[in-house]
């Protein structure tokens, strides 16, 4: 198996993924049986109850060919107060009634005497591999991918990603993170993907146009983009709801230089969050460590962008080869390399 | 029973609520027994299949304390592809779900050919009367509003608006509507709200701020706001997305004249629509008819407004007291003014 | 001279201006003669520099039918700058040069080491009785308003608001504050406002829609309207610029209540800051004060928008009537009620 | 001199310029003296007075490091009615001015009978050649731009672009166009920024991240980036605001594929405006064409991309070494590459 190559000047943490970021672990429930080529993976920013210690967190919508749930609420209060799940396209509704009932489980409270909770799901068509018309996400597969959470998850066709495709060969999960210096202080910002966007002509890895080359590729293309790509990132920085939207939106030139230029039809959405602190979820004040200023942020952002950048390739490389509905197959990158004259 | 004084200067329609614009129908499904408390309300644009002929639209968040689904890619496109549901905070997973499989019925290829339909799921909180916890709402429900739906149509404590409460008294669906002449042309606005927010000693009726002697009423109430509106805008007039997007802004002076301040905990959300064209699911391209310039918006601007401050208290004044959960009760507003001293 | 009714249930402050935020302060320079009828209105957020000791703050659109520079970075970065200057819509260019000049003439790095400043201006349309083809603000204008600067400053057809109309009738500065308790701590809130929007039969006076029976005062309006409002808060209370932002907000319910469906061609637009804190220019770290949390900010929001409608009526109940280019001139609110049948 | 390689699978346009679109000229009036090494550039959309016949048009701010005039009312109408100007940071104020007295003189209503006129003035910092503090852009300056506009203009260190900085290189003025088929029609979409971005490790030519490799260039720099890119996108495609905030959200991704992630510093702002209709001053409605499907639009995302990544490049390789304040001095692309070792 081929291997992604460092993108950009920054190393990567230890791991090399999102779980470098203190406290951040991942979760899979994959569904893969037939024409159910699907699953959920679930981030969880830190160990504790989010709700009760929510986490600042902004997100940015690229293009907003997206059916998410929780993002309305996200703008106007800069806090997640559930782990951050990842599904198909029909599966919000169904995970967002898992988060709801997992919340109320851990906080009888909720829709009582404290008003509700808002659930955070997104989500990416995997319609190409897996039928999504039979809804096979139920709310016990969220849990599985809650229980499962670890600093060393899988990536690829797992999860969320067992279905996903992206440059028309598979994609799926992937992660990444960089290590970043402000001052004297060192801060890891990690990303993780679910990809499933773009077209094979537009495949760019590290800068090279690779995908106008893989005709074997191609030819097994029978259907057009469904795309989307959600990419989440975490960062040990403290940094305020705006600050962290600033962060967020600098996944769209990770993205960018992997070939995308934004389908219509691709759900583009990026939400960053941090770690460096909580909000106590009775607070009268909400006490802040100090803040990273404006003008020292360019090394998160460029964190922000390699990891996207380097996650998407993750995502690719570390994809198999996966069959799925109707005799629908989608290539891995390294099967399609090797397929090349 | 009091009647709700007339707003403003211009003329309601025949029906005087958002049916007056032509083609719309709404349905209810009400859930009303002990501590259950809720239910689902469907607004039909037309009555045709919304996802083959697609609806213009825009929203506005006025305060984004919601979890409503749909509207990232409102904003994206600027239309509608399924009718607009209304429930309870927790049931929006569900009758999202109820409207994927009701696009999916109707449209065999979407999730295959056709990548996807983007759900849209309003909410507010009942959780006052309402046992919300229970997650009532199932996927029938909303099958059986959307087959209710008509031109006279119910309001008070109805479909969505069961259990919802407004200025500590009896809330829940509203409806108004006004003509306003642009040149030589006759429009129709209308508005139905979901009302689910504000203190009592806010309450304004047509500029009396009457909530401040509502005395009785005030006992009665044992529990902080857990608030929310919805506000829906119809328009005949031919109007763009980014037109529409101006109309519902509006919706937040009508909201402001009946008392509210946008509360924190309020999800003070708007959306308007047109009927005055269509878009097809398959175009190539979008034929509109002329659209009304923005220099003679103004009048449509009044409707918008006027119609929402009359269609809250065209809740306030249909509501009857509902008994719900644990004892909780939500005197009407007529039950309140009686016992005034 | 008939006084404004007090609004709303909160106290208001010592001064009952903008100047009760411990800090602020306010200056005009008046240009009153002939066919000129402007001037330029200055808020000085605190008595520093506040290019060294930025200022917390965040806008919110209204309606954006306005011409004002400087907000772009102001969403971004979610600080002032500079302090703020109000002029009429042809004075936004030179009233931004002058602010450019006075921040590199005290910090002459400024163009050079430090890269910029971001002036902001916002602006009003007083062409109905101001010529301001003329464009008679010259840049010596915004000293002078700067110089200015107290915290017992006048109200009505001054400065900025010199030419102002509003509601048909003269409106110009208005200013109001409301003290609001949060737990055991006590925050003052103000507002100031520009004030140039609406159409006589609107105005609404606390309630009373006592625009309808003005007749003389609609006798002598000529023109439609070419409205505006520019609407500052100032508070203690210790927010970040997301929270700033919900302030800022709430000012468009203070304004309906004054009878504003927020027209077509009035650029309504509020800016919120804070003088809890500010942010150093060069720092590394931003340091913040414990923030008030989200769930605590209604009392906060009330007293915006309460001190909204209260500045828009202190306006009207300031200015006086003033005669302008043309012969065109705009009564006083007292004068159109003297005139009262 | 070396050319810049074209990007993408799209051909270009004739010119290989925004000027490909039929109907828009570009002006320049270069000041370039010792310490000033400034100006102002102007984008005509069309030959007729902007005015009357308003362009359609949408901004996407991706960094909002800037102060432009103009955006406020270009999001909330829709439409542009002043040619476009790009000068440096301090002459903002100045070139607002000149439009204003532009159109008035057009206009003789506008600020009478007309309440008033949207300039539209973009700018980046180009304080390491020029001295900015000398304000040296006059209002005759951007009048000489106007009257200079013509399809054959030149690009690199011209115009507003004579003091710019990109990638610690010269930068400046660029342009590039590409055509785009959808169903049988062809489409012009063209490309004109005002480059002004970047660190030199950043640079990357055609996915060549050459930057990293340019030590003799490095060696001159001795400056921290003062950044910013202006991206300004022209189509000839039916397209309303909606649409083309859309296309302009696409000029993120050509700028990252030259290695920008978006620098705090940088304020980096698209607007896309299309030749296909106009929207006459007067009128009571809108005719409009037929618009493209958003179904279609990928081709036109592709061309807006290529053409800023193209465009971006245009700048870097048309610019010559230019040597201005206090002994500083940007070398050229073409030098930088000669020099490399």
């Amino acid at each position: 198996m081929m291997r992604a190559p460092h993108i950009g000047l920054l190393e990567a943490g230890a791991r090399g993924t999102i779980a470098d970021v203190a406290g951040v672990t991942v979760g899979h429930c994959t569904l893969a049986q037939g024409a159910v080529q699907t699953g959920v993976t679930v981030v969880r920013p830190h160990g504790g109850d989010v709700y009760r210690s929510k986490v600042p967190a902004a997100a940015c919508v690229i293009n907003g060919f997206g059916k998410s749930i929780g993002l309305v609420q996200v703008e106007e209060l800069g806090v997640l107060e559930t782990p951050i799940a990842l599904t198909n396209t029909f599966g919000v509704g169904t995970v967002a009634n898992a988060q709801i009932r997992a919340a109320i489980a851990a906080n009888p409270r909720i829709g009582r005497e404290d008003p509700s909770v808002n659930p955070l799901v997104f989500e990416c068509n995997d319609g190409y591999l897996n039928d999504m018309q039979g809804l096979a996400v139920d709310e016990a597969h969220y849990a599985s991918a809650l229980d499962a959470c670890r600093e060393d998850f899988g990536r690829g066709a797992v999860g969320a990603g067992r279905g996903m495709s992206c440059f028309e060969l598979k994609g799926g999960i992937g992660s990444a993170s960089r290590i970043a210096r402000i001052g004297g202080h060192v801060h890891t910002t990690g990303a993780l993907v679910l990809a499933n966007f773009g077209r094979l002509a537009q495949l760019t890895i590290a800068g090279d146009a690779v995908g106008r080359t893989l005709h074997a590729a191609r030819d097994a293309c029978q259907k057009p983009e469904q795309g989307s790509i959600i990419m989440l990132l975490a960062t040990d920085a403290p940094l305020d709801a705006r600050q962290l939207r600033r962060l967020a939106a600098r996944a769209a030139a990770g993205l960018a230089r992997t070939g995308s230029v934004y389908g219509h039809g691709s759900g583009d959405i990026a939400l960053a969050f941090t770690t460096a602190y909580t909000v106590a979820h009775d607070a009268d004040f909400i006490a802040l460590p100090p803040l990273v200023s404006d003008a020292r942020l360019d090394p998160l952002f460029q964190a922000a962008a390699d990891s996207v950048e380097q996650a998407i390739l993750d995502a690719l490389f570390n994809a198999e080869t996966v069959a799925g509905r109707d005799g629908h197959r989608r290539l891995s990158l390294n099967d399609a390399l090797k397929q090349r004259p």
